[in-house]
Parts: structure tokens; sequence; C-alpha cells
């Protein structure tokens, strides 16, 4: 009974990881966790401590142990402790990881139900509201400093004109951005996370590297920023989201989804000139806003009310 | 058959670009793009060729057929056309208006169904939104370049003190605001398409330029602004919006009328200054925000909750 | 019969001012406007007549005589007449201010109808929309002037250490803070019109300040910040909301008032960098913003669905 309780319990946590690629799969949750390690032992440890913070929380304040079951509760807590790692600096960030991971929840709780009012999900909002608020808070904290990478996912202007990229780089690193790793081990690992949850999934994060590379050269967008995978992370996601995890059967389905994509890498500079007024970073913020523009699209074309 | 087909796709394209108006009325189309052919053969085509390829994407994804024939799925494509045109410089400007002209279709489809949830249509927003994210884009892309117009519709502070105004120009400028214009002869065929729709239309238009005058002079806005139209524009589609195609009969009505008519003008700097730090013009924001908000209280009114 | 009704008349004016801290007490909004009174009688006499137009304008559009009767379309006015004092200078100031207060009962008929949407309260938001539009339309009005005080509630940065707090200052001027006044007389008065109102309130209020300053120590926030009180008004408030009007028996219910209440201290910093590049003050954006969250989390937890 413990042991099921314990198995139970670790597939919550691993599958909390899993999540963050909407993967609902604890052996995909694994890998990522171990790519997470050779990337770096501190983010990998971060990452276990905060999905076992989230799910916890979750637990103890009774949301839906179905959903917790299913990682549900645990993927914004896990990005939110890495992004604290990332962005702060000194022992603190350590105690703001943890308190995002909790805060997290509550901010999961609260947009799953605002969401539902318009049938979307929550998606890693959470995530993203908690980063910027723990990120524009350490300005005012004598006891928060902010480390030099929160320019991290600053998409460069034109003036950078690197002429060619390393598609090696380009094909590979955007994996690790997903989780803010800039690392090709982390990012093969992730990617055989993709690859063991299904070929969907896999089609479909392939189908995300090549618009995104298409859609950057078409439009002239930065080489460098491409090859450091800002382009590409925030569409893998949209299309594992679209093509996969939220996939509709109405006519011509493969089409918003492609459309979602390359929606997807436009909107990535345009979310970034909007945020830096405020000094904030984009994080997965292109990934969410398109995808809750095509769930409401694609659900109104399923309802014929359009 | 296939005249009358045809004679439909005419009507549904002539109705898209009277639609900006919220005039119902092919014959108001026609005098209007008329008038834009006088302003520039360019804009004249590209509002044409906008509102043909919104109402043939709109049918290609199975829109409502009744809408499409009413040219509410035209209208912000027409006007994101003719935006490009004006925001953008070199020849991509018109792939970007064919592009947008596209999405624009995509946004009106997402904000209808979000609209929907509060009781209030979609207006002109899917066109203010695909053309702030055109123009943010252009930002990282080297192949789209911003023309020098950006600030186009920047409303000047008090130390520019023009102390009189051509009433002339005050009077007439604005009609073609509405479609970005700056000519006289575009804003006589743009009133004439008014004045032809119904008495309501061409009393709310007039009340609306009467009212922006006078909030003008009590408030001490930058007259040379006015003239200009800038602060007309938003208020005569207000006045129209709330006065005749959503007007409500309750108590007292006119009186909500022309408040959100007072409302419209001194709500355009705010968001012009709102705008300011992300480069952003305010385009018909202003109308948007203020019709949404009175239609609000007017439905809470209508249905005696408040 | 006359009498009744200007005693009706009296209480809802009265109630205007004391539902600004959420209190629905006559006696108490008597001792507050007494208190605001001995901190200016302008401001005394400009909450008195903001909580009558008000009210009288809600009479005069038809909106629930029971809201009416219980103050509830006077307290937006009220805090908008104030802060109109505050922000502007120059005989336009009080043209301003009756204006803002008329206005402010359409935002709140608006806001209403929004936040019934979501199952919330507008709580004092139509306030700070109007008051915002106010300082941002006084940018482009050459007759509307803004004074020196609009950093009013400017967060300090840690460059500015104080490393003392007077305690008698910290423990007092944030009553007065909530209708924007720094006198400890305004101060002593509105706490006794929450002592009044019931043992409840006096508590939350109570833990309010105990909850900021404990954050502001641990957290290493701008002391002399915290001194006037612009760390716990905000917090005060949302105690009185979370643990008092709009409280829910539900299990743990006290952690949720308490979370809530730490959250608005740090979201406090969070909103002021945020308005920064408008030039707007948080006014109460903070207790607002997180009512708002836990409200929503808190109606998820009693539906049992989350």
């Amino acid at each position: 009974m413990g042991k099921t309780n314990f198995a139970m319990a670790t597939q919550s946590v691993l599958k909390g990881i899993s999540q963050v690629l909407l993967i609902d799969n604890a052996w995909s949750g694994l890998l990522i966790l171990i790519g997470l390690f050779f990337a770096s032992v501190e983010v990998g440890f971060v990452a276990l401590v905060a999905s076992c913070l989230g799910t916890a929380t979750a637990y103890l304040i009774g949301a839906n142990r179905d959903k917790i079951k299913h990682g549900l509760y645990g993927f914004s807590s896990v990005l939110t402790g890495i992004a604290s790692l990332l962005f702060l600096e000194g022992d603190s960030k350590y105690i703001a990881a943890l308190v995002g991971a909790v805060l997290a929840v509550f901010f999961t709780v609260a947009f799953h139900s605002i969401g539902a009012h318009f049938n979307l999900p929550a998606l890693t909002f959470p995530f993203i509201a908690v980063t910027w608020c723990i990120i524009l808070a350490s300005y005012s904290m004598s006891h928060l400093h902010l480390s030099d990478v929160t320019a991290v996912t600053a998409i460069h202007e034109m003036t950078n004109n690197q002429q060619t990229v390393d598609i090696f780089d380009t094909l590979f690193k955007d994996f690790g951005e997903i989780f803010l790793q800039n690392s090709y081990i982390c990012s093969f690992f992730i990617l055989a996370a993709i690859a063991i949850s299904g070929w969907r999934n896999t089609i479909m994060a392939s189908a995300g590297i090549v618009i995104s590379i298409a859609v950057v050269y078409i439009c002239g967008l930065n080489l460098h920023d491409l090859e450091m995978g800002f382009y590409s992370y925030n569409t893998i996601l949209t299309m594992i989201a679209m093509g996969s995890a939220f996939h509709k059967n109405i006519r011509g389905s493969y089409i918003y989804v492609a459309l979602a994509g390359i929606l997807t890498v436009l909107l990535t500079p345009v979310i970034v000139i909007v945020l830096e007024p405020f000094g904030l970073p984009a994080l997965t913020m292109p990934f969410v806003a398109t995808t809750w523009l095509f769930l409401i699209i694609v659900n109104s074309v399923e309802k014929g009310d359009y």
C-alpha cells in the first residue's frame, strides 16, 4: 500500500516534469530529469524538488487527484524553480525557487479557473506570471539580486547580421531552451523524451523546428537567435499542443496547426519588444499566446459558429 | 446562377469596405472605394484586394455565410491592408498587406468568440491587433521596414499651441482619417457613403464631429490634432456604433450615446500615451475601448441588473 | 416620509465613504469623513460631495436601490475625487474631481458586469481606471496640470537604504494612506472607523500591518516606504476583503487569507514597476489584483473543482 503510494507519488513528480512538454509520460519525465542533471546538477536537483513541492502543495490544498497524478500541478513549479536559478544570483535564489514553486500552484488554480470560462487550458502561463513577478519584485528587494542573463531570450535586431547558422546548434539547442538550458546533452535527452512519448509528438516537434527555420529565413529574422533556439522552442511547444495534446479533428486541421506554428515564430519578436520596457524575458509567452488564439479558433470551427 | 454568385461576391466585398463604418450597404462601400482610389490608386487597389482576400479566406475556412454576405469578415482585412501600406515601406509592404489581410480573418474568428462571452462585438479590434503585431514584428525583420509615419496619430502636447483651427480641415479630414487617408476628396466620398446609408448614421457622424470639437476646446486639447481629424474619426465611429448600429432603446439612451462620444475624445490622448513606450499608433482603439465600455453599460441597463 | 428619504440618502452617502474599506456602516463612514476633514477641509469636502454625486448619479441612471443604499456606488467616486485633488493642481482639479466622481459610477456599472462573469466584485478598480485616465489625459490637456506628487506611491529601490523605521509612523500612517492622506489624526479616525465596525475587521486590519512589516523586513524591501504606509494600506484592504467582507468557510481558510496578505506586499513593488513606463501610481491596484486572484482560488476550492 505504502509502496503503491510511493509509486504514485513518483509518477506524479516525473509527469510534472514531462508535462512541461505537454507529455503525459513518467519515462519521458525521467529522461528529461537526467538531461537536466547533465546540464547542471543544481538545475536537475531544483527541478526535482520543485516538482515534488508543486505536487505536494496541490495535494495539501486538496486539488483534483487525477490532475495531480497526471503531473498537471507540477510543471509550472518545475519551470518557475529553474527560471529562479537562472534569473537570480546569490543564495536567496534557492528560497525564491522554492517559494516560486509553491506560488505557481496557486496561480495554476486561479488561471485554470479563468481559462475554463473560455474553454482554454492554463498552459505554462502560471509559470510565466510567477517568474515575471519574481523578476520585477527583485528590483525592490535588497535580498534578491538579478543575474546578468535576464536578457537571455532577447531577440536581436537586424543590425547584428550574422550571415550563416550552425545547423547543428539550430537543430538541437531549442529542446534544452524549453527548460532554459543551453546544453546539447540536455537537448538530446529531451529529444529522446519526446521520441518515446509517441510518433505524433516527435513529428510535431520536428515540424516545429522546420517551420521556425523557414520563417526566420523568409522574414529575415536574426540568425544568431535562431541558432540559440530562441525562435524554435516556443514553436515546438505550440506544434505539440495544437497537433497532439489538444488536437481537434476538424476539416483542414493540420492547416491550423501549421498556421499556429508559423504565427508563434512571428509573435516571438512582437512579445519580446512589448516586454522590453519592463525588462522582462518572453519565456514561453509566444507559445501560450498563439496556442490560446488558435484553440479559440479551432473550438469555434468545431462548434461551427463563427 | 454563376451571375448570382458573382453579384453576391461583389456585394460581400463592397460591404466589407462599408462595414469599417459599421454600415451594411454595398453602395456605400462602392463610394468609399472610389474615394480611396482618388486618395491613391495604390490604396484603393489594396483595399479592394484585401476585402476580396478577407472574404475569400472566411469562405474557405467555412465561416457563417450570412456574416460573410454582410461584409463582417472583410472590414478588418481592408483596414489591415491599408495600414500596412502606410506604416511600412519597400516592396515587402505589399506582402505584409496581403498576409495581414488573411491573418485578420483568423483574429476576427478568435475575437468574435471571446467577445461573445461578454456579449460584445469584435469591432475593429482584429485590425488593431494584427497591425500592432506587424509594426512590432517589423522591428526584428530585416525584410520589413517601418515608414516615417508610424507616429501619424500622435497627439501633440500642449507646448505645440496652435491658436486657431482651419474649420474646413476640421470638419472634413476626419472621414478620410477613418481609412488612414489625409485627403479631402476621399473624405467627401466617405461622407457621401454615410449620407446614403441613412439619416441616422448621418446625424450620428455629424454629432460626433460637433462633440469632438467641443471637447477639444473645453479641455484645451491640441488644435492641430483636431484639424488633422485625429480626435474626431474615433468619435464618429463611436457615435455610429452606439447611436445607430448597436443602438438600444433604453431610458435616456441618447445620453449614453453622447457620453460615449465625449469619452472617446477624452480617451484618445490616454490611449496614445499608453502606447507610446511601445511605439504603436492608437488606430481605432479609442473607438473600440469606449464602445465596449458603453455596450457593457447599456446591456446592463437593458437587463436592469446593475 | 421626506425625513426617511433624507435619512436614507445620508446613510447611502456615509456608507459610500465606509465602503472604501469594504465596511457597510454609516457611523464608520462618518468617522472617516471627520478624519478627512481634519486632514484637510478641502479633502473632506470633496469626499462628501463626491459620495453625494456618485450616489445621485447611480440613482438617476436607475441602479439597484439596495446597492446604492449600501454605499456600493459611492466609494469609487469618493476615492476618484480625493485622487484628483492630490494628483492635479490649479482650479480645474475641482472640475476633474466632480467629472471623475460621475464617471466612476459608469465604470462601476461596467466593471460590475465584467466581474460578474468571473464571480468577482469590481472592488476599487473603477476608481483606479478613472484616476489613471485622468492622469494620462492631463498630459495632453492644457487646462489640466499634474501636481508634483504623482510619484507619491513610488517604491524606492534599495539604494535608498534607510536602516531604521519610526514604528509609530509605520503603524499608523497606512490607514490615512488608504484615502491618500499622510496624516496621523486622519489615520486615527479611520482606525476608529474600522474598530467600531466589528472585531473581525479590526483583527484583519491589524494582521495586515503585522504581515506587511514582517514581509518588508524578510524580503529587504525599502523601510522608508514601509514607514510611509505604502506597503501596508493595500495589505490592510486585502485582509479585510479576504478575511471579513468576502470570507469563505473553506478548509484552512485563514491560510489563504494570510497568503493573500503576504502576496499583496510582494505584488506592490511589482505593480509599481510595471506602471513606471506610463508614469502612473499603483493606487489600490496591489489590493485589487491580489484579492481577485485569491477570490478565484477560494471560489474554486469552495466548488471543489480544481
